[in-house]
């Protein structure tokens, strides 16, 4: 790989530049609130979610080839890493930050190595159905664990059921304050949701500004509440950020211990794996409107080198988040240069900015977050996984359930396992059909969805809907001498492979078997819509040459050939 | 289950009984030299060996399906079961016999709850190149740790190259008197077994007799050496068998304490997994001869009963041998009587003739190991699956490597994970064929492979050959446009179904936005031949109320609806 500018510096035309400047303006409003949302969900200190949000995005214009993603800290990414450091440290504590900067270290090099070794393939290991549902566990997860601080409730706890017996356990030392900031911030932040853009738009406000606008409310919210807090002086009776540092983040060097990296490579790897796919899921829905297209090789470089960057300012692990790249979009936004200048801004926050927030309550933070998460949680995708097929649906409810119950890991890896279960099991029982001539043509369909079929009952023909392979060859053989039992006064079993794209060794085997034994007993083994690279197969092994029967091109070949009276 | 007399019992005929008592005997002369041998192999007193080949022979006989599988010790489990207490104890020791009692206490017990939840199926998952890889495997790694006491050598090691090394480094200490002793019974053995059967025909003994008469080579050259260092009273100058103990096996109850326990459930699991694949294929191999059928779900129950009894009777992991059930069923063997009958010599043997075996010298039988070894080595199975499929070759050879080099459950495991990766990886690279008519016909072929077919430039046909899955949708869809855009003038895109069997969630997704997308550039999409189940599938979706185009039966419908002219 060389390093060159990326494409779109050399491309870039002066009329793209209005569009990039509004949207990197509305991006940082909604940025600064989420950057240090995001920070406390992960469990560190707020400014780091600003920091995240700097040189990540440059790193990720310059490998990315996404025009529109915003990448930085997301809710997602902040769970699984608060997940994956509570075992090794107190939240905040320097030995946690350190995990989280070697967790973004980690993190950023297996994608960007993933990236060189072209490996964008593997996200295909996560079905819809599993990404889905481990998005809406993870985002109940969040919604659970932010009504503790919300409320202004002590307690702890890795799962939902721990999280939601430690909340009942300790509902009496709900702070009265705290929670009437938080439910209001929820309630404002809910409202503008719903009916912000609707209602300016009535004001008499252009559509696209109104939905802008609107989009800027989680930073109304948190700069009304920072100025409420500070000018009726109730700031040591609520828990807030606190003054945060100005300036600019300092340089670091991750801490790669021994015992830190045999904790972390594989929550790392997960992270990875997560940030890769739903980064890669947002880039190309975007890129797909556009007419645009992405490279998953260079999404993987990208990323790693984004989060390699967050690691080096000292920060946790980012991703492309959903709701900032909207919004990137809708606000006009044609390049990563959009990116570029939210960095810009968001450096002029840091440098000047970071007194406006030390009066936030954290109440209002954790509002923010659960109003992200809400939208995280697809019921509509359930409702309709589960109608497309039941097993789909218990993909996504089982993977959303592993996160619930067993944690953001457990949920990835029973919803992968699953998926590669299912795949297994299905090509292990595939479907028979016995067949018959569709009257009047060449075709040949399943004799029990369509009865108005001719058959000649000296000819068997069966298609199997699967490729022959060891999980299924047995099951296979022994339904081919169940179907020949029933037809006794069949001569020639047709065996129609059109679906059959590959025949493994196991699978030959047993064809040999099935030839010999049906030889004996009289019926000849026939081969029709044999495809090119199974004959091929079959042309390197001993089948052919055994074959009592015959290979024909076509089953109507086959059944001209065998049954001339059946014509 | 309701436990009743196995069907064999009831339907018996008096004219089967010469034939099961012939078996039964010369089963009984090969099953003694066997069964020390394997003991020795597992670690463990000889006498064990003895002791796994009565009550396990009569409990298969009850629970089993198979007429003439001969079960007990055998070179593969022995040498499974020294593998996985090798961490446990020094061999020979009363802890290393408590764990080999649990070891078969264990795997009785999963095989036989295996076969009351009917999991039989679970042997699928080992595919031909898989298991005769490691039975390769593990033979060869038999053979070198037979070199040892063959030659009289100290050495110690896990895996071949460790074995070969000390062999090596120790090679000095070979002892002249045991190594000329073993080569010669090696020699012996394998010339009988070469030889012999031919030799007793041409003295005039009739081919039946002379190859019954040739399979007790082992048993006449066991005591041919226990003999002749008796009488020559070199006894002390070799390591003997030494003194067994006269009478039967005490019952005893296994040691399950939590330790072991979970030091041994893996290696249990695996070795009823083995277990269970090598006798199911023997006794399929015998039942199809006879056109006869095994139950694979009562095979589980059988094997497990006989583990649990090697078990209560002391010893260690038993299954169904190769070679001794070629010879039960060579000699006459017509029904599981065969079995009790051995049984029931073996406890002849165990209370008249212990002393027989006292002088016999260790290396004679680290001969016998190994010349049933050798005939495991499958060398020509290995260039058979080479030759038709290289991935199968390396399925083989990476699973007798893997044994060879990490061992034998890390060898099994590298077997299945190899053959599943292949799987999925297979599904996710699927065969995409551009389709045209061939002449004169309602069939249709993939252009590259038959240039003389027709096609109308208005048209595309493709036929995708796989299931469409999470793996693949991606991919699928990128070569779709890829082909359409290849197809400038092309007004529509027929997709030929009649390889794909299963639509999943993600896949579905695909569809509806290629639809879509193609729409927007004028193309239209049709299906055509889509099966049964997968149009039930596509109606609980909404693709189908999107669909630009239609849904065809067939190809050829298709083609005359969408181009009249080409007809």
């Amino acid at each position: 790989m060389k390093l060159h500018a990326p494409a779109w510096v050399a491309a870039y035309r002066r009329g793209q530049l209005p569009g990039d400047l509004i949207a990197a303006l509305v991006v940082t409003m909604l940025l600064v609130p989420q950057g240090l949302a995001y920070a406390s969900l992960a469990g560190l200190p707020p400014q780091l979610g600003l920091y995240a949000s700097v040189l990540p995005m440059v790193a990720y214009a310059l490998f990315g080839t996404s025009m529109v993603l915003s990448v930085g800290p997301v809710a997602v990414t902040a769970l699984m890493t608060a997940s994956a450091l509570a075992p090794i440290a107190a939240p905040g504590s320097p030995e946690y930050i350190a995990g989280a900067i070697v967790l973004a270290f980690l993190s950023g090099l297996m994608l960007f190595v993933f990236g060189l070794l072209r490996l964008g393939q593997l996200a295909r290991l996560l079905s819809h159905p599993v990404i889905n549902g481990f998005i809406a566990g993870a985002a109940i997860l969040i919604i659970i664990g932010q009504l503790r601080p919300l409320l202004g409730i002590q307690s702890q706890g890795d799962t939902a059921l721990e999280l939601l017996w430690a909340l009942l356990g300790s509902a009496s030392s709900l702070d009265p304050l705290t929670s009437a900031i938080g439910v209001g911030a929820l309630l404002l932040l809910w409202l503008a949701r719903r009916h912000l853009a609707t209602a300016l738009e009535r004001m008499g406000i252009p559509g696209p500004q109104a939905t802008l606008l609107s989009r800027m409310a989680p930073m109304a919210v948190v700069l009304l509440a920072a100025a409420g807090v500070a000018l009726t002086g109730i700031g040591d009776q609520l828990a807030v950020v606190g003054s945060l540092p100005t300036g600019l983040p300092q340089m670091v060097w991750p801490a790669l211990d021994w015992s830190l990296l045999t904790a972390l490579w594989l929550p790392a790897l997960i992270i990875s794996l997560i940030t890769f796919v739903e980064s890669v899921a947002i880039a190309q829905a975007f890129a797909r409107q556009a007419g645009a297209r992405i490279d998953p090789n260079a999404e993987l470089r990208g990323l790693g080198a984004a989060n390699l960057a967050s690691a080096f300012s000292g920060a946790f692990p980012v991703t492309g988040g959903f709701s900032r790249t909207v919004v990137n979009a809708e606000a006009g936004a044609r390049t990563p240069l959009a990116g570029v200048l939210a960095a810009g801004l968001m450096v002029v926050v840091l440098l000047f900015a970071t007194g406006l927030f030390r009066s936030l309550p954290n109440t209002v933070l954790a509002a923010v977050i659960i109003i992200a998460a809400l939208s995280l949680v697809d019921i509509k995708g359930l409702k309709h996984a589960w109608r497309f097929d039941r097993l789909e649906g218990i993909a996504f409810g089982g993977t959303a359930l592993g996160v619930l119950l067993a944690g953001v890991e457990a949920g990835v890896v029973f919803g992968v396992v699953f998926s590669l279960a299912l795949l297994v099991w299905r090509a292990s029982h595939p479907h028979l059909a016995v067949m018959g001539r569709m009257p009047g043509s060449e075709h040949f369909r399943n004799v029990l969805r369509h009865p108005e079929v001719e058959c000649d009952p000296a000819l068997v023909i069966v298609r199997v809907d699967e490729n022959l392979f060891f999980g299924n060859a047995e099951g296979i053989e022994e339904r081919l001498f169940a179907i020949a039992a029933e037809h006794p006064e069949a001569e020639h079993l047709i065996l129609v492979m059109s679906s059959v794209s590959h025949v493994d060794a196991t699978a030959a085997d047993m064809l040999e078997y099935l030839n010999a034994t049906l030889a004996d007993r009289g019926v000849r083994l026939h081969l029709a819509e044999v495809k090119g690279p199974v004959m091929d197969r079959l042309e390197a092994g001993t089948l052919l040459g055994h074959l009592s029967g015959e290979v024909f091109i076509s089953t109507h070949a086959a059944v001209c050939q065998l049954s001339p009276a059946g014509r």
